[in-house]
């Protein structure tokens, strides 16, 4: 194999699996070169990564951070840049393949710039899509760029979409996250501590949180939505505790396809790096004898309410998705700093989405630009915000 | 879709469902000729089926029976043939797609038929593979043929075979027929009726034997081995008591790649005759919420000793899997006539397979012709028989 490659968000979990990966690759004979590295601002983690993947460009978020990034990474014969506008040189440098691991909003202008200038792009961003999906596929469609996802499910729903043409459904597993068998007490009372415990998955704070609410399953449902060309009645989510069927295509002929896998980010991660072969990697194997059982259940919508506030946003068009979006990081960040309580976040959401549709109208509008993206997302914060006030003060 | 077909084998069970699927296809819009069918010496479905199918051609196995069949079909616009030859010529007739499902040995002559002109065949005989493997293999690549496995397992392996040089283990799943719980007392005193009851298919009084003593699925490791070129020590036995998964393929990634879906011949069928398309067809739907489990355990091999079998015969050599098949043909139609027990069905087989190595050394030896295959079925049958005779009288 031989690649020429970028990593978006370097020192991330992404970013962190990436690496191992390449580095398991070159050990067996890759010969993978790194054009550019990003980075948020965690300079020493970013100096490893830059020891071990020999980067030409690496850039970091803060446009202050110019010089303690060049100090940081002397001696290791890298150029350095600093702000928005290096992170977006840092994807458009010519590569073969660009890893878009950036977490949140700032991915979008970076992961745009790799879109436009036709790259293979291995999406672990989520807002790319949740965001600003349609103009961001529209964008790949235009500028020939290949998405590959890298988020467990999404990838295996790719890995077995033999016949895009013959899907009748795609069935998203999730793993019911911590409060899968937990009462609504139970949840109304729930912790920032106990909401983060992820049962398989190590995680982020925000995802986290997502993951307790199924808001995360619900985003990732938009996300198929809006990648593969599917409306939201054609998604089925199905609760399946293990997390070892990382996701379904059901076809025309009955036939259901299905890619499981011990949770392992380097799996989707290397997939994408070898596509459209495979790569050796020296991954858990799956023994679904010693496992003994794979179980399922279907989604309960009551203690849930996210992956139907996620469906009707899907069903009204891209500005509610975005606004959604946006409102739900408002809401889980006040939930984590104490503010409001754990059955909040979903109330907040739903009620944002409300005031929105009432002041806006949305319904009949979807963004032709990423400035009214914007436009749309800080609407949400506002209405979320001022929604979290008020509960935190009821 | 447009095919010329002919179906070898129209009045079994493969038949009919073969027969569904094209009427359904048909009604679908599907332009499909059948150039000829074959039958054994059922007149009256097969006179249903030429109603249905309305092929040029059809041939019944019996050569004493060309005027019955003349007259079963008086009127369908059909020619007739009878005997061996007719069956090749029907066979050999130009079409597109062929489905071999003749069942046992007397299938390998007409499907070596199809073979030679280089016809894409759908395989649902399993003794082409298990009784004459490489040469088998070797033909079809001679000929350009192209072979697409029919049997639920092999298909399923087929339909996730996106990287075929990436893969490290296949699985096959196994329901673990009726005697899956049973302790080795009950087997020891089952009964044909017993040993024929299947949890999940229904299908012939052989065919079932082979399913209750984990022969079937030894059998089919044969296969599969042959078909996907892979030696024993990479194809695993999973039992799988729900038979939803058809079977595993797993790639050098940790990915693990599965074929689902509810029990039902159509699917495996209709995946054959639309390849490498797919076609919608009324099959039920897989419902894994309804489900709420799947199991998995290893197959028990005291219990089950013909698995251990198969893999012996597979390392020893193709003479070695053909002589396997005959003493297990023998055996099972001892057992069903009610001249032996259960558990000697095994032990027949393994008596033979050592009484042939002790008498003829085929160990090093591979059949170059199809010849010296049969010359091996039948000194297996024999070496069966004798020691059958000397079980039932001690």
């Amino acid at each position: 194999m031989t690649r020429s490659i970028s990593i978006l968000g370097v020192t991330g979990s992404i970013g962190a699996s990436t690496i191992e990966v390449v580095d398991e690759l070159r050990r067996n004979g890759a010969d993978i070169a790194v054009e550019a590295v990003t980075a948020g601002g965690n300079l020493s983690v970013l100096a490893e990564a830059c020891r071990r993947l020999r980067p030409r460009f690496a850039a970091v978020a803060d446009p202050a951070g110019l010089a303690a990034a060049r100090a940081a990474l002397s001696g290791l014969n890298v150029e350095v840049g600093a702000g928005p506008a290096a992170l977006v040189e840092a994807a458009a440098r010519p590569s073969d393949w660009v890893m878009s691991a950036i977490v949140g909003a700032a991915g979008l202008e970076p992961t745009m710039a790799a879109v436009r200038r036709g790259a293979t792009v291995a999406l672990a961003n989520k807002e790319c899509l949740v965001c600003a999906g349609p103009l961001f596929i529209q964008a790949a469609k235009a500028h020939g760029a290949t998405l590959l996802p890298v988020d467990s499910e999404h990838n295996a729903i790719f890995q077995v979409l033999t016949h895009p043409e013959r899907v009748e459904r795609l069935t998203l597993t999730a793993s019911g996250g911590p409060f899968r068998t937990a009462s609504r007490e139970a949840m109304a009372a729930a912790t920032p501590d106990q909401a983060c415990a992820h049962p398989r998955w190590s995680m982020g704070r925000k995802i986290s949180v997502d993951s307790a609410t199924l808001m995360n399953k619900g985003l990732e449902l938009i996300e198929a939505s809006y990648l593969f060309g599917f409306t939201e009645e054609k998604i089925d989510v199905l609760v399946h505790p293990e997390s070892t069927i990382h996701s379904l295509v059901h076809y025309v002929d009955g036939s259901v396809l299905a890619q499981m896998a011990t949770p392992d980010m380097r799996i989707p991660i290397s997939y994408a790096l070898a596509w459209p072969d495979r790569a050796a990697v020296s991954t858990a194997r799956l023994d679904l004898a010693a496992m003994g059982k794979l179980t399922f259940e279907a989604p309960d919508g009551v203690r849930f309410p996210a992956l139907g506030l996620c469906r009707t946003a899907l069903r009204t068009g891209s500005a509610a998705t975005t606004a959604l979006s946006a409102a739900n990081e408002v809401a889980v960040q006040a939930f984590l700093e104490g503010r409001i309580r754990f059955l909040d976040i979903c109330r907040i959401v739903e009620e944002a989405m409300a005031a929105l549709e009432a002041e806006a109208g949305f319904s009949a509008k979807s963004p032709s630009s990423f400035d009214q993206v914007r436009a749309v997302d800080q609407a949400a914060r506002d209405a979320a915000r001022r929604i979290a006030v008020n509960l935190a003060a009821a």
